[in-house]
């Protein structure tokens, strides 16, 4: 007998209007459920099953597929494995991955990513890549055998717990601390991390659901801001780097559940094309903790200054940016380590979800989408 | 003395309102002129320069590195060398790449693109590539001893011409034609490519500015089309595989100069989010020459028909649909062999056109941007 872990409790609203705010809110809990096995094991390889450290040992390289906000999360991974693990890394959307012709590499680690198992698309690129033969593979999973963990060599469930809103949120942050932790015994196994290195990440990892909190505190203020952007029909996410998915996944939120037609780009192209769209009807939302990212976007705006362009920023304390007419800025948390794409991914949530409110939109269940996609 | 390719004759408009438009309808000739070399050599690695051979047959997999319009000509080619040449590759943004540790490869070859061979983003890429050891790099270019050729081992120039309008164009579809020089060349070397498919592939250049001038010939009727786009706010372009690329392009030339907030998605992405935005204000552009996704946006697009959202579709012969009350059809030149993208490109850069012109804005100087980007 298969027993949910969805509990009856978990389903109930709380003092929270919709599902999407409750589970904005577990975050804290949830991350904190997931991230305790890597308290406990550290960067171990049977985190992700018995049998990781053989597979994890016989790859070269990593290839992620997923759809929407998990790829997103795929995304932010390609840079910490490229980085901390120093193994190439592809990023592929499912769909697009399932009907190409890949150079298939059969000792590259496929890895997907699905809150619910089931999402069509990523089921059949990763039989795609099995009949290439790809035999190393891993699943990114939120709900206990499903489908594609299955037909995975090895799982790492995301203690998020029932996802209800169609609009992911706590699955994404947590499919980020998994994908940090692959990232990890990665590294690990390749004796790219140090004891001093690995305690500054598991210290990374224990201060996470703390400094999620004093995100979630800003609140009341992106409530605020959430009032201005809820007049606009347009905004613009930028981002650079490991931000830049979070850019994406901000944009994503807002489109998804205030239909504000919100688009990313990673901050350095914006000259490249978008720059011509923004005037005072295109809010530019910047998530730029601790790097100059602020700095070079100001500068590129103050040429629509005239037009009344608007930055709305999230940046860390080491920003120092004080605010101006055009450019509004909420701090945030400064976190410690290479975790601050979960940190900001709180308030590009946060931001969605009162923007919708004050639009009046259907929150949980957004016009035209579907919780997890199982048809093409 | 360095004498200049561009020629006072050029810089004049003729029959033509604007440089954009000349030099969309010069892209037979420029097309013509930069395919000439190749069906005199075949695909021998000398198109690429007299030690090109030796560094091609070094090389394991490739790293195309661009900015804007080119980086979405080598996103198409990503799916060229994969599919084609069987070799690994990547595509990163230029201001993307110079920012993050990569994951280095000495073996790769290092592809970047640029018109005018100065983008700074994209020279200071190639100086950080090679920093990491990577000696084997390959400038596609289209100004003749500008840095970034300048600054590479192998170079293969465009034949584009001047490109005076902001908005690249011939600029683009010349690039296409190197990177699937390249792709050929590749191919050949690693023994993918027998005598009756080179001919096929050479058939497939020699055919092609024919088509473009049939694509070309469609502009009556895109500019209808454009007067209905003319008064939107939105527009949302979808492509698979090889021709995700071209509505990104597409999206790219209707932001940039009719400001337009255009974006593209893979079309499997579209119940992932996008979908949400789909109304009678947000018009979806289907790229879909002879595949099914045209049939499975279609399917998609039904639950949005009672708010009136509409879609405008550039198939080829192939795909046999009739025109509905909410789908429109141009029906695009059926090309031989894999170069439809570049056929493809013509509509979305006529409907760009077009609908700045219904607009009125400067369509050979949008606001905000500068014709070749030197600085960050």
């Amino acid at each position: 007998v298969h027993v949910s872990d969805v509990s009856l409790a978990s389903l109930e609203l709380g003092p929270f209007s919709h599902f999407m705010q409750k589970e904005i809110h577990e975050q804290p809990k949830a991350l904190a459920d997931t991230i305790e096995p890597i308290l406990t094991h550290r960067f171990k390889a049977e985190l992700f099953g018995a049998n990781a450290e053989e597979v994890f040992s016989n790859i070269d390289s990593v290839q992620i597929i997923a759809c929407g906000t998990s790829f997103y999360a795929g995304s932010v991974a390609r840079y910490w494995i490229e980085s901390i693990a120093g193994i190439p890394c592809n990023v592929d959307i499912a769909s697009e991955y399932r009907y190409r012709d890949v150079a298939a590499n059969p000792r590259q680690l496929i890895v997907t990513i699905s809150q619910s198992g089931e999402t069509l698309d990523t089921m059949e690129a990763l039989k795609y890549a099995k009949s290439y033969g790809c035999e190393q593979t891993l699943s990114i999973c939120n709900v206990r055998e499903s489908a594609i963990p299955r037909a995975s060599k090895l799982v790492f469930y995301t203690r998020a717990g029932a996802e209800i809103g169609v609009a992911s949120t706590k699955a994404f942050t947590t499919q980020l601390i998994a994908l940090f932790a692959l990232t990890g015994v990665l590294a690990k196994l390749r004796g790219r991390l140090n004891d001093e290195k690995e305690a500054e990440y598991l210290d990374s990892l224990r201060h996470l659901p703390g400094s999620v909190q004093h995100a979630l505190n800003l609140e009341p203020q992106i409530q605020r801001w959430a009032n201005k952007f809820a007049g606009k029909e347009h905004a613009l996410f930028l981002g650079r780097g490991v931000h830049y998915p979070i850019a994406l996944e901000g944009a994503l939120k807002l489109k998804e559940i205030s239909y504000i037609h919100a688009e990313a780009y990673p901050a350095g192209e914006l000259k490249h094309g978008p720059l011509a769209l923004v005037d005072s009807n295109m809010p530019v939302v910047v998530i730029s903790p601790n790097d100059n990212l602020l700095e070079k976007v100001k500068s590129n705006i103050q040429e629509v200054r005239a037009r009344g362009g608007e930055i709305f920023a999230f940046a860390d304390l080491d920003s120092h940016f004080g605010e101006s007419d055009i450019v509004h800025v909420i701090r945030t948390p400064r976190h410690v380590g290479v975790l601050s794409p979960v940190v900001h991914t709180i308030p590009v949530q946060l931001l969605a979800y009162h923007a919708a409110l004050a639009r009046g939109t259907d929150v949980d269940k957004p016009r035209n989408l579907a919780k997890s996609v199982t048809v093409e």
